[in-house]
């Protein structure tokens, strides 16, 4: 049972966690911290925060654990500022979908504090921002993948760890550079993929827009998400992205190159071996 | 009221007009024809068929609306097979997914029959196939594409406009080459970057399809299709196919060129404008 528990970032991830640990009984008592005030008020009318609060040493204060959910660099940043001011052995963990940045920022910070840091990522989330999508079961059933590194504590990896189970998640553990090659490929390729789809219709044939069915709008669903989130996932995981591009590039040349020369018998296998892939996944 | 519709192909999509026709009382008699007459029996059995034929001739005898549903470049040899059979002004039409080519039969077989042919292109479909998968409400909502040409008899583009709408469809009408240029973008293009996407990560990072949440799940689906059906809607297609590609990878090199100079108000605009463009469209 977790004393207090501060969410930084109270939108669809930050506040899905708070969610969780209410309807769960996860944490005695709930903290919220943003910057806009406003914004915290649906989830203290809900009973979901006990406090919002807009400082964030404030917020953390007497915490026992603590959950960055801004963005990839805002984390960083708020990990920095706020690492001298947390009290002895305060576990800390962040929700953001590349992990190496925020780990060579913990593994710079660790002299300064007796405070612990081990990185998560939940895989789930939506194209839709903000509390207003958060859901108490979003991550029943989802993959979290907790990213220790070598200096991290073996009892706050476990305790990271328990926390997600007890949200419903399924843990899994990567190391950081192993998990931004690993979602650069299942996230961040198929994300950029996905906007480049919508850019390409809009720009070859944008009255072809009116006939998107079914199959348009699953495959590019994930490029209605926020421009300043994924800008900054980009960014972070530019040189894992720039390798799995490659691979791309390369397997779509692959195919282009059968279907131009009317090789059936190549392409039907080519096809039948990727739905068998795919059809593997469900 | 059709006195006999005749359903060349039971899988899915002829299944799911046959079920449509069958619930909304459109026609007196339905025929299904097919190749193995065992594929057929579930459709008898169920009520939807109340003949299942295997020989083509036999099964559009005395038909009055025949709908072709195999695969595009079956469609285009049925089509010519059947035609010479034909009873005066029977009404022939299909649901492949490119246009040109049976469009191109049927303008040469003109003079050698009174029938009509008028193409027809369903945007409904599923990544999975065959009868067992075939809903009378497949059309219901969906959109109807149908391909007159010049030389098409306007009463009979009127007659299969009534037959969509009847099943639920919206209407629209598209010449055979814009349909194409159309659908590249919409349906082609997104289909063979899905595939090429399942390809890249089996390839870079096959661990990661573990990890396989959500996004990557729908960004992906349609790359489980049928491959025989898919060599022979990518090659019917090819011409069109390319130009969109080749519109894809430039939007695809300038969200990277964005990423790799870390431009990030540049890389977040272009995202923005991006989602906006998706947002719209649900």
């Amino acid at each position: 049972m977790i004393q207090r528990l501060t969410v930084v970032g109270v939108g669809l991830l930050g506040g899905s966690v708070a969610r969780a640990a209410r309807a769960r009984g996860l944490a005695r008592e709930i903290v919220g911290v943003g910057r806009d005030r406003g914004r915290l008020e649906p989830a203290l009318r809900d009973g979901t925060l006990d406090e919002a609060v807009t400082e964030l040493r404030a917020g953390v204060e007497g915490a026992d654990l603590v959950v960055l959910a801004a963005t990839v660099d805002v984390n960083e940043a708020l990990l920095a500022e706020v690492w001298p001011a947390l009290a002895t052995r305060v576990l800390v963990t962040d929700v953001g979908s590349a992990k190496r940045g925020i780990a060579r920022v913990a593994d710079r910070l660790a002299g300064a504090s007796a405070a612990r840091f081990v990185g998560s990522h939940p895989m789930a989330g939506s194209e839709r921002r903000g509390y207003g999508v958060a859901r108490a079961d979003l991550f029943a059933g989802a993959t979290v993948i907790v990213t220790p590194t070598d200096a991290s504590d073996p009892a706050a990896v476990k305790e990271v760890g328990r926390f997600w189970e007890a949200t419903g998640a399924r843990v899994t553990h990567l190391d950081p550079e192993t998990h931004d090659r690993v979602v650069a490929a299942i996230s961040h390729l198929p994300h950029l993929v996905a906007d480049a789809l919508v850019d390409a219709v809009a720009r070859f044939e944008p009255a072809a827009l009116d006939f998107a069915a079914a199959g348009f709008r699953d495959t590019t669903r994930i490029a209605a998400a926020d421009a300043r989130m994924w800008r900054e996932i980009f960014l972070a995981n530019r040189d894992a992205l720039a390798r799995s591009l490659t691979v791309f590039r390369e397997a779509l040349a692959d195919l282009e190159r059968l279907v131009d020369r009317g090789d059936a018998a190549a392409l039907e296998a080519a096809l039948a071996r990727i739905a068998a892939v795919r059809g593997g996944l469900s």
